[in-house]
Order: C-alpha cells, then structure tokens, then sequence
C-alpha cells in the first residue's frame, strides 16, 4: 500500500468522523494535548494491549503482570531521580504570560540547524538574546530567565493541614514494575531473570506540541522489564530488540517503515538503548525503547527504601542485584502507527474511491458487520448478530444501500461483513465478504463463528 | 459454601501472600489507600472487566464504548456541580494537624446512634464540642471550626505563567460518556435509544479508612449511560435493575448475598435511584447502583457548553434532550466482592485443609496450570504450556511434590490442573483436576484447550 496519500491532517479529520478519536472535551473547545477514544478507538486500543500481552505476558513462563497505582508514595521519584532531574528548560514571554520550551524555540527558530541539547541554559538565553528568538504566539521579545520546570503533575493528598502531602501523578509506570520487584518475586516463587509487565496510564506537563496522539500529557505505556544477572544483560538487550521488533512486524507493519536507532548519549548508569522508529506522516519517530539499565533502579531503591533487593540464586547460591532489560512501548502511540499504517484510499472500477483500514484481524475494532439486505430481513439479521457477538464485537448496520454500508465499514476496518438476503431464510446461507480482496463468499451462518475464528488468529 | 470463615484482615492477608493485591509503593511503607494488583490481580481484574464490557457493549447492538481524558476541560466539573458541591464538612486536630471528616467522627463517636447526614455544619461543631469528641490520632480536643474540602484532586497544566490554568483528575468517569453524547451519536449514527460506556480510572481524595480496595483514592469504574425519551426512562431504569442484577449472579454470586437498596434522599434531578448491595465481611455495602438522572446531566452541559443536545427522532420529528438511565459499578470493587464470594476454606479427608477460590473460570487469573509429574518430564510439559497459552492464561509450575502445586493453585482458583506424567510420554494423555470437585479425568493433550473453552464460556 502506499501511504503518500495520508498526512496527519487526514487522519484527525477521518479519526474524528468514523469514531476513533475525537479531542478531549470537545464541546468545551478541548483540553490542549487530550483526546478521547470513540466506539472504534477504544476497541482498537484494547485489542492492541490484549496482543501485546498476549506475546509478552500469556505466552511466557516466566513474565507477571502488575497492575500498580498511579499515585505513589512520593520517595519514589527520590530514587527514581524525577523529582530532581525530569525538567526541561522553560521561559516565559512577560507580555503574554505563555511558557515555551528554550530548547525548542531554538530549534525552531534555527530549523533543525543548532542542537539545543549540548548547550547549557545561560548558552540558549544567549542564543534566543542574539538571534532575536521571538515569543511565537504574541511576537513580542520579552522573555524571563530560562528556569528548570519539573514535568511531573502534582496534587495535594490533603490528609493534614500542613500542605507538606504533596503526591504525583506518575510520570512513567515503570517504578510500579521496580517496587513490586520483592513481591512479584517472592508471590509468584518466580527465579532470575524473569519478567514483569504492566499496561497503564502515566502523565507528563508536556507543553510542546502534540502532533495527535503521537505526544500527549496522559498517554498509556505498555512495559516489559526483564530482571537478570548483569552478565547476561547484554543477551537480553538484543533478544528484546528481537521481540519488540517481531511484535510490531505481527501486527502486519512493512519492515520498511520501521528501523532501530541507537541511542548516542546514554544516562550514566546505562550500558545500551535504542528506539524502534516508524515512519508516520511526521518523519521517522520514536516508536518504543529497548534499554539495558544495569542495577540502577532496584540499587536506587534498595538505598532509599533500605529494604535489600539482594537476590539469592537458589542454584549457585550467589548474591546480587538484578539487572533490567527495559522495553517499552506507547500504546497511544503505537495505535497512531496502526492508524496510520492501515489506512488507504484505494480506486476501484467506474471512478470511484474507497478510504479502507486495512487492519490486522485481531486488533480491528469490530470483526463481523451484519448487513439485512432489507429492512424486513432484520429478524433474521439480528439473530445472526446475536450469535456472532456472543464471540466478537459485532457490528449491526441496516441502514442505506449495501454499497454504502460497506463503504462504512471499510472505513471503521471490519475484516468481515455478513449479508443476509432472501437466500438466507431458504437455507440459512450469507455473503461473506472480505475487507482487503472485496470477495465474497457464500456460506452457512453455522460455518462463521469458525471462519472468523481462523482469520483472527495472532 | 459457607463464608463464615471470612474476615476481611483474612483476606488480605491471603492477597497479600499469593499475588492478588499489595500494599502500594509497599516498600516505601505504602501510600495510604492505595492498592498494586499483583500478577494474580491484574489477570482477575482484566477478567471482570472483559466480562462485563462483554455483557454491556459487545452483545449489545446500541451500546458504543468510548475511553475519555482523565483530564478534562475544568468547565466540565462546574456544569456537572463538581466544583461547588463535590465537598466533605472536614476538621483539622489543631494539635497533630491530622484532618477528618466531622460526620464520621459523630458517627463513630455515636456507635452509628446518631445520623450526621441531617445535621448543618453548626450542629456537627455544637455536638463534637458538647460530646467531647477527641482526635482519634493524638487524643487532644482541639479542632477548627468545619470548613467544606473539595474531594476532587487537583493539579496545575502548567502551560501560562499565570497560575490561572488548574485542571482536576477526575472523580468520576460519567462526564467523559455525557460530554462525547454528540460525537458518538454522529459517528455511530445511533439512534436514542443508546448507550455510551466507559472502562476507567476515577480519583477521589477521600480520608476515610477505606477496608482494603473498598474504597481507594483511585478506582476503575465501569459505567454504561443509557440515553433515552424521558418517557421510557422509568422503564429503563427497571431494566437496567434487573440488567446489574444479572451481572453478578452470571459471576457466580448467590441471590442470598444481594440486595437492593433503594435509596431514600434523591438528587433535586433524580427520579429514581438504588444499589445492588452485596454482604462483605464488613457487612452490607454498595456494590453498584442504577439512576434515572432526567435530562438534567445533557442540560447542564447544553447550558454550560453552549451546544445544542437536542435529538431529533427521525421517525416522530420530536426534539428533545435525552434522559439518562446510568448504571455503575467499580471494578476494584466488584473484584473485591469476586475474592470474598470466592474465598473458601475446605476440610479435606485425613485432616488437612485447603484455601480454594471458587471464581467463575470465565474470571479465573489462570485457566489452568501445567505440572509435570517430575522434573525429567519438563521438556514435554512445556510443550503442552506452549500449546495451551496460546489460548489461555497459563501458570507452569514444576516445584514441590503434586499435592503442594495443587494447593497452590487452589489458593490461586486456577480451574484446570493438568499433569504430565510418563504415560503422558506413551499416549499423549494427560490427568486433568478440577478444582471444584478435586476429581481427575484421563483425557488426550489434543482435547484439552475444546474442553477448557467450552467451561470458560460465559
């Protein structure tokens, strides 16, 4: 397929017009940077967090689940480094009050040309004094100092009067993977290396913008950190690298749109990182993160918690703190790839042009779309629905002609739809056709459960 | 089965122990009211939530899903009166700065003789000062006056200097399926009667003690809005009844351990109003409740919002704004009411006992678990476990003698254990055990998953 014809601007509009995304309080103007899942969004997104775990929780022996609180006790992000270090540089323009990121209106204002990262604060006030770096939304030049602005939400617990209860919203689900380290450990009996994943929710005061739901303040991550002896780190940093790439290419992506892109500059702690990169409409972006993390969170948490993340090898009874194999992934993010990746327009015979979702099966929103060919074939139609949606989200449509209805789901990237006409009061017999090669099949309503079955297999 | 046994420190302790739940940032000596989901948790938890969707969205051709924003445009919370109205009467102890809520000392004070619920802010001073009510914490008797405490959390965006920009973690996820009435309307080209519901997070800053995951600071509520002609809402209401109530029994639940509970004080909006009450081992409690809201939720938000929710029936060419039938439950804790219905202590034959959770297998974390006989046996055990977690959660487990696994996975409720043993080398069978009955069957390592799902179906 090509994918010239998509931009992101095509997509939020075909996003916001079939049900799969729509901006978040929309009927109050929106909330900068959210945006709410519709009927197609949200199946889409859970069907993509079920394929996940099923390839990195269900099918491994030796990978839990975790479900932690978004609210931590606040010593974490102490260990974690959050409270002292997850800032970025921000100015704000004195005439109308709006906070920008120095280091992107540097490379804004020099299109890519000057790398903000390797300077210091005082070099970008420089920068943005000399080259004359305006405020983008009023135009003035009237900037304070650039200050440290720690991106994590925070909020009052309000427990006591002192005000001293501040907790955060997590800014990565990660540390829920690393407090739960003992007990994951010790309930399920498990033996190093062994896994622990978690889907969930985390937020970040981000105020760059967001390119859809490629950068978002409340996004969901989707974890895996393997737990293993230093020395075989390595190993599993490219077995990991392996997995998620073989993930990402099951969901029926073209190795050309992804590639690896190994980190330059790494934390100190860390031995190895790389992204996996998709090309969206925006350019080649990062996709999800492989790192090799040495010791350094449970160590970090063993000093701050003083509970010894020591681990006892049952077999050679040596002694040590395990070390992560990171991988994660942006769910968010990763159904932006899948939006973009199944989308099409294709021409079809006599001029007109079908806009098709060329989904993998498994995450389509919907499986089956049962069509009436008549209104007073609806009975019937509705028993089929009846049965089928006892196993897949089933879509029931009896309004407008055939072609239309089709069309319609074509564009919502049902695989499947079931046409009941007169044939089948006669002998329980529809038309399948399918989603990608626009054939159709006859076959017994009794032979479709299976059928579908089949297709959806992942 | 007999829930005598049942206390709630019990039951904790039993979570604690085999995965279910864990103290959150445990290590860290918790955060007060907050709950991890450990491995056995998080697959439960999906479970129910994957029921219940199944019940309420998938077999149900005019019910769309949507997942919203937790954050939302602040003017969403003061048309829904979050922000005038959502408050607790608090107290500070002037002394230990500890804070409380001033009704329930009273009705802690009074052994539950006296109501606070009738009584103004003024009586509950009057009383606490006439009745010597001291701080539970530090014993003194040196309280402020009440002063109302909004229970939503709040946090700053962060996106102007101006401080003007505080948004709300949500305390409810009902606005999210109010305010996206239009968009799912017009994408999924329903007609009212229809449905919006949602699967997610709500936050709550609440001081009272919670009982384990009864009540938390942050929750999984599943909700389902029936919109609809205020004429049928009476009718709805009724159905929806009877809906909620068959929910739970279809888990397994027992109609002696429900009750409705209708409630007495309505909102000025509502019509009609109840809960299903089910006994925990606090007594009866909520477990979820059903309302018949008029169209006061869509008004406020036409009023608030300024866009129109009239809905034109393009049958009758009436307009009017739609009724709402909602219905809610919380997953954390309906999954809590799961553990206590399934929680078993069983006196075995030659006097030993046994902990068995008796979860409908539809819910079940594991489906079933694959023991081989003997070590030497794993190599064709994990054959079986690769075959098997194909489909389902799967645990393997190969430490200990046949019995103490068998215990193990009792205490875990997982409904199928399946033994390798050296026959299973000569003919490819297997012993499978249920866990209800202990009985055994022989049966071919091909008919295991045909015979697994057909007991799962739900």
């Amino acid at each position: 397929m090509s994918k010239k014809c998509l931009t992101m601007d095509k997509l939020v509009t075909h996003c916001k017009s079939v049900g799969f995304v729509y901006p978040g309080s929309d009927i109050y103007g929106g909330l900068a940077n959210t945006w709410d899942y519709g009927p197609l969004g949200v199946e889409l997104k859970n069907n993509i967090k079920k394929a996940w775990w099923k390839k990195f929780v269900q099918e491994s022996d030796n990978s839990f689940g975790v479900d932690a609180a978004i609210l931590m006790n606040p010593r974490v992000w102490d260990a974690s480094g959050h409270t002292a270090n997850f800032s970025d540089p921000k100015m704000d323009c004195k005439s109308c009050k709006s906070r920008f990121r120095a280091d992107t209106l540097i490379a804004e204002h020099s299109k890519g040309e000057v790398n903000p990262d390797v300077m210091t604060n005082e070099e970008m006030e420089q920068y943005i004094e000399t080259h004359h770096v305006n405020c983008p939304r009023c135009g003035n030049h009237n900037w304070t100092n650039i200050r440290q602005f720690n991106m994590m939400f925070s909020t009052s617990r309000g427990v006591t009067d002192a005000g001293q209860d501040i907790v955060y919203l997590r800014p990565e689900t990660a540390q829920g993977e690393y407090v739960n380290f003992l007990n994951v450990q010790r309930t399920s009996r498990a033996k190093v290396p062994f896994g622990i994943a978690q889907i969930g929710k985390s937020f970040r005061n981000e105020i760059t913008p967001g390119n859809f739901i490629f950068r978002t303040i409340e996004f969901e991550q989707m974890e895996h950190q393997l737990f293993c002896k230093a020395e075989d780190s390595e190993r599993f940093y490219n077995e990991y690298k392996q997995k998620a790439w073989d993930f990402v290419i099951s969901l029926g992506f073209s190795p050309d749109e992804l590639r690896f892109h190994d980190h330059d500059k790494l934390a100190h702690y860390a031995k190895a990182a790389c992204d996996i990169e998709y090309l969206f409409p925006i350019g080649w972006s990062e996709l999800n993160g492989i790192h090799n993390r040495s010791n350094y969170d449970l160590s970090r948490h063993q000093e701050y918690s003083g509970k010894s993340m020591l681990y006892l090898d049952p077999v050679t009874n040596e002694k040590y703190i395990p070390s992560v194999v990171e991988y994660s992934i942006g769910c968010d993010r990763l159904l932006l790839a899948c939006l973009c990746d199944a989308y099409d327009e294709e021409q079809l015979e006599g001029g007109d042009m079908r806009v098709v979702m060329h989904f993998h099966p498994f995450i389509a929103p919907y499986k089956v779309a049962v069509l009436p060919l008549q209104k007073n074939l609806s009975a019937k139609a509705k028993d089929v629905y009846k049965t089928l949606s006892k196993k897949f989200m089933c879509s029931y449509d009896e309004a407008g002609s055939i072609g239309k209805r089709y069309r319609r789901q074509d564009q919502s990237g049902t695989p499947f739809c079931v046409t009941i006409d007169f044939d089948t009061l006669e002998d329980n017999t529809v038309t399948l056709r399918d989603r990608d090669t626009m054939e159709q099949i006859r076959m017994s309503v009794d032979d479709i459960a299976a059928y579908v079955e089949k297709k959806l297999e992942f």
